[in-house]
């Protein structure tokens, strides 16, 4: 069936019957609803602390191309990019609001599926689907707002780099981007090395635990890398007025994609974008005690340092500066 | 200047300078903000109540055709959409967040524009802006999120209606869609009744007070005109597993609607939708009391019934039947 036949009402139902199917009741967020999706608005208890708030979308062309990713993917991944930036700020993510613009002609299954990786990801970060809209457009666009909570008054932000901090970052980078190229270009890998990749681009998994463990032992600032590490750090220093150098050496390039694009491995850690990692800096004492603190590998990357406000350099083991140019994903001036 | 020449954290800045320069630092949702527009999530403390969550869009030729309104005026809309969905909620807005699809070779100019319209709007009911994301779309579609508090447990619902309960509207009806008609065909009127269809249309009022007035007073179950009276009402109906029967003669149609479309004043009244008027439901003795509490005109319609759950009758004079099709606004089946 198309969209069209079934009509907006009727797919608002469909949409509330596979969260309520699929939700646990049990989750803290479920707990504090009032009111679901179908009213006004939704509505649920809140308590005295501090909110958090962040909106990200995925445009048809632009961010997403439906022959090369699943529609359970694709409500996955618009999910998880929120989650991330709730996972930057060091806070527990809690509500999502989805917003939907579906040409009529969709078949309603594609929605479902749509759906149903929003509510997988949602089911296992413990946050409430309470509400929507779909409208129709000629082009498919989803446009998520995630509302979280944060325990303390201060929150991991951009503008808190200090000269002196060491700059590190979680996990292994580039494996998203050599996803992306993989399903783009057609490459043909070992049927692991296709899922690890396919998985890394198609349905990355934010680093929520992480971010509040960062936030519990003192970092300051931080970012989600989504734009690429070099274009995001570029805002940390933007946000802090400080710069930054990353010796490139020591840059955690996944060895997946070491091993398989040996051509341009580095140039997917650095500039590949949508890692979905965590980008920080802060001592390098509280780094040495988070290594043994995280889930993950935390390294060091670099440093924070006085000079010209938002300019990150990178050298190489001799300290020679290497030329980068900015080519992380300023949406209007590229298409990624 | 195009978007696409300033790019996406250009056109953030420019968009943040908006807001800033604009917003009242006094207002109580400002007083809250920790973190605004520029971070990976906005953040502000929140007190223990119930917060109320909104989304709704506006698409580029589905719901507005840049020939009949200006970006001013579409900023200003995209906003008070949602804040009449907190008001039917019986609540207060406190937060907005923006997402912006936008075509590269849109003028800045349109995008400040816009966003001085919702920050008019915004001022003007005490909304602080505080976040948003941009991505590029080969059409313009505004997607905003909202997030009210609400000070009771028990919001106005649509799901409260009970037979025996009265049918009653705020204001008068029809404006928005003869302002809307007027626009499309270029009709011709007066100086004063342009500027009052064409307001009416492309900067509703939402009726915030009248909605905290409504669930102060003990109504319980409400909904704003979106889609049209009969619509609106049918989703109360469905939502309360009730019937309800409406005087046609009894509707409140604009008197400008009423004299300047002969033919079809009762349609444009009855199903052309976005009036943001709030119709609700609840004891003749509350209606009674609230006629002289409200700011505004309250005009008692018709009932709610026992019999098929969702099932709306409209009457005439004599309680004849008269037939009428769903023709509100369904994005998927009609464009309005």
């Amino acid at each position: 069936m198309k969209v069209s036949e079934l009509g907006e009402f009727g797919l608002i139902e469909l949409l509330a019957n596979i969260i309520n199917r699929t939700r646990n009741p049990q989750d803290d967020s479920w707990q504090q609803v009032i009111l679901g999706i179908g009213d006004d608005a939704a509505a649920w208890k809140s308590e005295e602390n501090v909110q958090l708030a962040t909106t990200d979308s995925l445009v048809q062309d632009t961010h997403f191309d439906l022959n090369i990713i699943t529609w359970e993917e694709l409500g996955w991944k618009a999910i998880a990019v929120n989650l991330s930036d709730i996972a930057a700020m060091g806070g527990t993510p809690r509500y999502a609001l989805i917003s939907l613009a579906l040409p009529g002609e969709l078949e309603t299954d594609c929605i479902e599926n749509l759906y149903k990786g929003m509510a997988q990801i949602a089911n296992q970060f413990g946050v409430a689907i309470v509400g929507g809209n779909i409208a129709s457009s000629s082009k498919t666009m989803i446009s998520v707002t995630v509302l979280g909570s944060l325990e303390s008054t201060s929150a991991l932000t951009r503008s808190a780099a200090i000269p002196g901090d060491q700059v590190a970052v979680t996990g292994n980078l580039g494996l998203s981007a050599a996803g992306l190229k993989m399903l783009r270009q057609h490459l043909k890998f070992d049927v692991e090395t296709t899922r690890l990749l396919r998985e890394a681009h198609s349905t990355p998994i934010p680093r929520i635990d992480e971010g509040q463990i960062l936030l519990h032992r003192g970092v300051k600032a931080a970012i989600d890398i989504s734009d690429g590490l070099l274009a995001d750090l570029t805002h940390i220093c933007q946000a802090s007025k400080v710069s930054a150098r990353i010796n490139q050496n020591t840059v955690p390039v996944h060895p997946t994609v070491q091993k398989n694009f040996k051509s341009d491995y580095l140039q997917l850690a650095l500039s590949g974008g949508e890692d979905y990692e965590l980008l920080f800096t802060t001592s390098s004492q509280i780094i040495n005690r988070l290594k043994k603190a995280m889930p993950c590998p935390v390294t060091m990357i670099g440093e924070i340092t006085q000079g010209t406000p938002g300019e990150v350099t990178l050298i190489d083991a001799e300290s020679k500066i290497i030329p980068w140019q900015k080519a992380g994903w300023e949406h209007f001036k590229s298409k990624t």
